[in-house]
């Protein structure tokens, strides 16, 4: 690993996703006594950052790969962000999702062109699913995190933050999968001047948390928690750059998450799904340590159910 | 009127506000058939454009009338604007609000250190105890948007507009009081390149509309719109500007304001209040007219019950 594969990614990239822009608060800067600049990649295309992996990841295939396609499976952007890049780059896409996916979802993958397998709600169900496809098209297997080409895609929202803000002490940015967290810690390492990078995690789902204190992969015990983008599990290969590039994984609780996510669309006024506030939650919950800092925090999607926005609910 | 009013405005007041983002959506051109470039003037401080007049029409005082402070009646974006304004350039704000005004609207216009009078909610009410205010404490009164002041202050979201896009086709923007789009319409005049200026309305309150065919200032006669920020009448300063530098003004019904609301929030993922989405419902009613057309499109601000946003009830 090194400086010159994160920079040939985001010159290979660019011309397919948005720079997107850093927001910050004058409140929230005064809550928090550091100053907080959001780089916002609710305002990706398709609507979050794993648009940048996906693109990646598509384009270091070589053409013969290319031709038979791509194949992933997720309930969540990823199903998004493969087929859109997919169409960019004149790509099949197959995406395998739950059968008790939400349809909004199935529809919102669908008109971005993939080209959908439902299956069984079980993570075997959709293993064996998308082995199937690759069996019968050739297409090549794309996982949403645990795959060098998306992390190092994924890298290239900090590297676009540190070339606009050169002098952060620090990157928050969610930990679900671990493929954005460990992309944010590469692009720190070599780009930042000592910028330390901080995972946020919800305590519901604290699998990294648990895995980066005892060293091997632990595995989460629910999935309940609102920040749905963050209930997947780390993998082998983003967990040993977590090991070695992250500083610290701060866990946070459910209302905790709600709060902020109620003080972004308040004060930022932008729209984030609920695992892009599990950053923030861990800025405020740990002020002290952060005070007086410059910290960079990663919005990671704006994908979220308007009619369902959870600080509108009396959660327990 | 000249050109270099409306650049010593702008250079006079820039330090007080933001140069708010321009932002655009893929889908949204692709559902008007045309490109919109959206003023997010719902990152302005305070949540809106208001801040711009409000900070022209302070800093255009003589020391002494500043030293006095100024008063002003109103129960929305220019009470808080106002209030924040003359805490940033030193001057005491006197706030005519009406007794039955929302509380989260005084607590806000509070934190920013307006100094509030309830009245009763008449008109007549609010322009005796602002007058009382004048009398007792010297005080200047400024109007929210029938103010030379106002109108140029307002006139810098376009300006900036017009630097960034310098070829647009036409600018949209809402009408209420009259005060942005005299603003706008200034701003599209004097350094537009044969940029029109178009005003959105909701019908239910359609005064602008119907002056603009009559010649004479005309009154609402409901104000009975989701878009609050519009329900206020044309004024004899802004009416002459709107009537010479205006093209045309498009009224929009209820529904087509909340569809274009929920719009801005699932595609430019930002938050705005329902005034905002009156220019953008304006383009999609006159999708032929606007047909290829480069528009820019003022987002006036960002203010909203996040607990009772439109398109999540069964409208009539």
């Amino acid at each position: 690993m090194n400086k010159k594969l994160l920079l040939d990614c985001q010159a290979r990239i660019t011309p397919y996703i948005h720079n997107t822009p850093v927001l910050s608060s004058h409140l929230i800067n005064e809550i928090a006594h550091s100053e907080l600049l959001f780089k916002c990649e609710n305002f990706q295309k398709m609507g979050a950052f794993k648009m940048r992996g996906a693109t990646n990841a598509i384009m270091q295939l070589s053409d013969s790969q290319k031709a038979q396609g791509v194949v992933t499976h997720s309930s969540g952007n990823f199903a998004q962000a493969l087929s859109l890049a997919a169409k960019s780059l004149g790509v099949k896409a197959y995406i395998v999702m739950p059968k008790n996916a939400p349809k909004v979802k199935v529809e919102a993958t669908k008109a971005y062109g993939g080209i959908i397998t439902l299956c069984e709600s079980t993570l075997v169900a959709r293993e064996q699913t998308s082995l199937n496809i690759v069996e019968d098209t050739g297409a090549a297997f794309i996982h949403p995190s645990n795959n060098m080409d998306v992390i190092i895609g994924n890298s290239t929202a900090s590297q676009e933050l540190l070339q606009e803000q050169t002098d952060l002490d620090y990157i928050v940015a969610p930990v679900g999968g671990g493929g954005l967290i460990a992309g944010t810690a590469l692009a720190a390492h070599f780009f930042g001047k000592d910028c330390k990078v901080i995972g946020a995690e919800p305590q519901n789902v604290d699998d990294a948390f648990r895995s980066f204190k005892s060293g091997i992969i632990e595995e989460n015990l629910t999935n309940n928690t609102i920040a749905d983008g963050l209930r997947t599990n780390l993998g082998n290969l983003n967990f040993p750059i977590i090991q070695k590039y992250v500083s610290q994984i701060v866990t946070v609780e459910e209302h905790e998450i709600i709060e902020s996510m109620k003080l972004i669309y308040e004060r930022l006024k932008i729209v984030v799904e609920p695992s892009s506030a599990v950053a923030l939650a861990a800025v405020l919950k740990e002020k002290e340590f952060f005070k007086n800092k410059k910290i960079g925090v990663i919005l990671s999607g704006g994908n979220v159910d308007l009619a369902d926005l959870p600080f509108n609910k009396n959660f327990q």
